[in-house]
């Protein structure tokens, strides 16, 4: 029997992430820091309105683009949140999480040969997607000197006449780190002088703590050639609803809904009715959990400075991005030891690509009780790697 | 500005199915028969346990392959309906709906140039996913004389080196037409001679009206070729609720899972607890729904009859697949005059393919008294016509 499986999948590597926490949830006493998931339910206004749409029988298929009106809540909350205004009916469309956007996106914008501007670390799926896709993806290095922005000065060294769309992961997963309205204008002005088209990975964007979030779209000349990924997983703790949307420019959206009808059909329509009222009536819920978050960053950058662990202060998601350079030992080295010797799971930052060496991803989506217990475990690991060192 | 788009994407043809719903939609008393969705709500024990889970607060991801419980739970259900034993751990993956699996079926399969025979008339999506897979769709038409099963003749037609796997729509939408275990034998034959593949979509094996469903997975030699695709959204009436699953070599679903886990991530939560539920206690649900189904299905047989409108009996799905060749003109044209002039929409066979050119598609997911009200009109409609040839 011949091989039944194409080239191009057997090529893609699997997730690094996962790993450690199959290993830890067989482990008693094992605390996570591990998943890039919100420890909160889904604020009960928002379940409840799931559940009435269940007890009411509303258990069918909704328009291909997703029902009517919570595309013009979105567009609503675009509006009012990144200043940008999109066409409920012509430029938006309700997928299954960000992560479906992101495929799809690829899928409709790139022929054989077209490069993709990757910059990591970041999120696991835009490299292989990129790849399913045809496209070859270009990864741009992030730099910990930088607190891991993307600069004009990368921008320059990977940009080749086969460039076509730039990757934009802010706020970013692993680092934490954001990136300001002045940050983002020379980024601006290179794709449009470029002639390149963004795909903006905005899924943490509620969650900043540092003034406002700032889209890319929201620049001038650049609403053209941006297409806008958000959704409910992060900020309203709806990861399981698997729902999230795209807006952008008529012609690729209209493209991205065809695929989106071949491929998928629609959005879970349970989850559509239930974020629709989150996004008309749950902002003091969402800038609560923010509020949390804050409160456990601020915690962890107290703490990682008091046991001298280096770390740049990150302004967004929940995740903190401290460097383990001074122990001598690969992130995999580290996280595994780590989890062997106190069974605490953190990530290694080599899991959201190469230049994530020497880093780990540590989520503060957990109580502050876990972080205390959990820290504590961490600081008796690296006193002791220090010791050894003496 | 460049173009943004992909040349694969804009070459693919927008469905043929919903244009005559957006025009019924906007009609006062027009009557569909067109949408391929069941027109019962979700069982109520299923809502129920969706609106359980919602309440305990189970709104994260699931495991990327889906639920165990759930999964365990199809491969008893596979084994108890198809005779085919799977391993729940490695052989199992929760979609959304049955389309997530054969676009990432294909995805994982096609290397450029591997040609997919898909026996048309059947659903929308294979011919596109092949496209976007890099794949070469090779249209096998079927005959009405053969009631639209695929013979081994069709097979030996459209054959080629380069050929690597075969779509199996059955029981078929648009035709209804199901393949008996006697009719998949010879085609499993043929399968294994010509070292192919099987991706067979039995999204509608709850719907059959003439002995049991027959999978050609369960045939000798045939579980280690074949990926079979089924869901909750026909038999369980859960379009809404996205979820499917497929169930196949280890090797296979591996390289699936990896796709799905970056494209999808996981189904959506509330739905598997759902599901689980449907799969454990709903048999008799089911099994009324059918019921009702065939009742409505040997209702319209007999009006077809009286009417003296050529149809070949169907045995699955719920649909009905009439020749209107006596009229002299197209699908198309028949189907645009009888939503002008009765305000009656039906789906035009050539939405499945060119051979469908000569039929209609009729679904009978909708009451009889909806079916009583729009076959008068049928009538009345074929009547006038006949009137004009004489």
């Amino acid at each position: 029997m011949r091989n039944p499986l194409s080239k191009k999948i057997i090529d893609i590597q699997p997730s690094g992430i996962r790993k450690f926490f199959d290993v830890a949830n067989e482990m008693e006493d094992a605390i996570s820091l591990g998943v890039g998931e919100p420890d909160f339910d889904t604020p009960w206004r928002i379940r409840e309105e799931g559940i009435f749409s269940l007890e009411r029988g509303r258990t069918f298929y909704t328009s291909n683009a997703g029902l009517q009106d919570l595309r013009n809540e979105i567009c609503r909350y675009l509006k009012r949140k990144i200043g940008v205004s999109y066409d409920p009916k012509k430029e938006t469309l309700v997928t299954v999480g960000g992560s479906e956007a992101i495929d799809i996106g690829l899928r409709c914008m790139l022929d054989e040969g077209d490069e993709v501007l990757i910059p990591q670390p970041s999120y696991v799926s835009y490299l292989p997607c990129t790849l399913m896709a045809d496209g070859v993806p270009v990864v741009i290095p992030l730099q910990y000197e930088n607190e891991f922005k993307l600069t004009v000065e990368d921008l320059e060294k990977y940009t080749t006449p086969k460039t076509k769309v730039l990757v934009m992961p802010f706020p970013n997963n692993p680092t934490g780190s954001i990136m300001t309205k002045e940050d983002l204008e020379p980024v601006a002005e290179f794709v449009k002088e470029h002639d390149l088209f963004v795909i903006s990975d905005e899924i943490y964007s509620e969650l900043t703590y540092m003034g406002e979030h700032a889209s890319i779209a929201s620049l001038p000349g650049m609403r053209e050639r941006t297409i806008v990924i958000n959704g409910f997983s992060k900020g309203f703790a709806m990861t399981g609803w698997r729902l999230g949307y795209c807006c952008g420019p008529e012609n690729i959206i209209e493209q991205m809904t065809k695929l989106h009808q071949y491929a998928i059909m629609c959005a879970p329509t349970t989850s559509q009715y239930a974020a629709a009222e989150g996004l008309r009536n749950c902002e003091d819920e969402v800038q609560e959990m923010r509020r949390s978050y804050n409160e456990r960053r601020r915690f962890l950058m107290s703490e990682f400075k008091r046991m001298g662990l280096e770390c740049f202060e990150p302004y967004g998601a929940f995740y903190v991005f401290p460097s383990i350079k001074e122990f001598g030992m690969s992130s995999e080295e580290f996280a595994t030891r780590l989890l062997n010797e106190e069974k605490v799971a953190v990530v290694p930052g080599t899991a959201f690509g190469e230049c994530g060496e020497g880093f780990l991803r540590i989520s503060y989506a957990y109580s502050i009780e876990d972080l205390k217990e959990a820290l504590g475990r961490v600081e008796h690991f690296i006193g002791r790697l220090r010791g050894q060192r003496k």
